[in-house]
């Protein structure tokens, strides 16, 4: 029987299901000292403190994808499986990105505001097409991949920066990849982030790119660039990005993640062209329920004494 | 050479391509009177009087789709055509219902307020996806057999009423159609109207046929009922629709247009899960250029002797 602590919520169902299986399941653990395993979103931060506190665990669940809230090296050097359950949001975050990117050429949230305010102003509120343009994507993953897929539907050319993944499953979907990120700046007026954040991405979405940003769709309309973000804060920029909606850099931006969540007194929320969400990317009935199923089967196989899939920080099977 | 009045704007290229053929084009015309022809949208009102008032009109152009701002009766009487440019648009609305569809499920309206107020609403704004639903049509023409072909890579399913469609035109696009519209009704937890605005469909979506909604999806999701308009305004009952938001009938409502527009102190607009846009389904770069050079066409031909293919009222070809 396994130990399972769960401090930032679980699908019902999920929980049933380890239950079932005769495990024990704390909801409102007081500490985690005791516990063989923990289930967190990204509200719990796993530190090298938290993880010396908690000497009986064996895995950290992370219900959903991100691990940069875990202290990947101590839980390492502690023996501890780190995993998460990449899949499940998949689909949520693709439809969240094509229906910000539609939102924001179209400017819905603008119109919805202007309506609310007793202002009828379909004349200022002339879009753009997506079908026609090109697609950039910062990461060209599972979700970058999905993404793609509904953008082909609408008519878009795409093209990637992906220095992780074989040309071969990129032209499988139809995306070129360019070996320098800035060539799919110079191309496209449309770019979508979906990677991971690090050093190496981290305001990979900056000034400089920005300007190499072509304004002229490949079907010759002015559409103006546009940017969107459901990936994690950080990779873009937020100063940049208020200085590229000033200028006219950038028509408009979506971002459902920011550099510091909840964002505080961050004039970028205020630009008319701006369209934000708070962090909902995951945030479905949908993919909740999959990620709590996804997650009670991996403890269930681990307490079986099979390894998961899904271990993040493989150095610790070695 | 033919004389063409143009009332509420013609994209440059076109009005250069009428003028580079010979034509007279007047964009500030003062009386229809002495035109042979006239290009209107939707702020042009062709009343009766109107006509009366223009002896010498041959063809009243309407650049864009629906023409109940033009008194057809009267028209044809006068032995005017009346044409217009059925499939400039099209990808335009499609765009914009999807955008609607996607941004209403994911609450991206409210999320973009909150934000803006100040407030970090994350746990408040779970939403659905549209992956596994089924997506129900009134009317399944142009316009919702592209809708339907976007929404069939979400992953949704297609049903739809359309008394005059041919069968197989629906089931070569993966649409079932029913016989009572009721059955969409009851079937679809997501409604998307695509029809024209007649006797017939006056108040089509109304208290009756939204109770029907079924709230749970095809998958088992509790996704709630879901409707998008950007056809015309009458043919849902806005009165039904705000009652429908508050009881829970309706979990949102996404509309482009509007009984009376402007609308003016209509509560509906305040309704927290309502998303409203000032009739912009057609106004992208893309479908005013198409729009503008389709009629270009349709006059050059029609004054070098061409009956137009988009004759709307044909009894007058009799």
């Amino acid at each position: 029987m396994g130990r399972v602590a769960v401090t930032d919520g679980m699908a019902e169902s999920a929980v049933q299901q380890l239950r079932d299986a005769g495990h024990h399941v704390d909801l409102e653990p007081t500490s985690l000292d005791g516990f063989d395993a923990v289930v967190i979103r990204s509200a719990t931060k796993m530190t090298a403190d938290a993880i010396a506190a908690a000497p009986s665990l064996k895995l950290i669940g992370r219900a959903g994808v991100g691990v940069d809230n875990i202290d990947l090296e101590a839980a390492t050097e502690a023996g501890i499986l780190v995993c998460n359950t990449p899949g499940s949001s998949t689909h949520s975050v693709v439809e969240m990105t094509i229906g910000h990117l539609l939102a924001s050429v179209r400017h819905l949230a603008t119109a919805d505001r202007d309506l609310r305010k007793g202002a009828w102003t379909k004349k200022a509120l002339k879009g753009t097409e997506l079908s026609g343009k090109r697609l950039g994507f910062i990461g060209f993953g599972r979700i970058s991949q999905g993404v793609g897929r509904a953008a082909k539907a609408f008519g878009m050319e795409l093209h990637g920066f992906d220095p992780y993944l074989p040309l071969e499953v990129a032209e499988a979907e139809g995306c070129t990849l360019h070996d320098d990120v800035n060539d799919v700046f110079r191309l496209c007026t449309h770019i979508a982030v979906h990677c991971n954040l690090t050093d190496e991405t981290h305001h990979l979405v900056n000034a400089s790119s920005l300007s190499l940003m072509p304004s002229i769709g490949a079907d010759g309309v002015a559409c103006g660039n546009h940017l969107v973000s459901c990936a994690r804060g950080g990779i873009v920029d937020e100063a940049a990005v208020l200085t590229a909606l000033e200028s006219g850099v950038l028509t408009s931006c979506a971002l459902d993640v920011f550099e510091v969540e909840p964002p505080t007194d961050n004039p970028l929320l205020q630009h008319p062209n701006f369209h934000g969400s708070p962090h909902i990317g995951a945030a479905t009935l949908e993919a909740q329920g999959r990620i709590g199923a996804e997650m009670a089967e991996l403890l269930i196989g681990f307490f079986a004494g099979t390894t998961p899939r899904s271990v993040v920080n493989r150095a610790v099977l070695d």
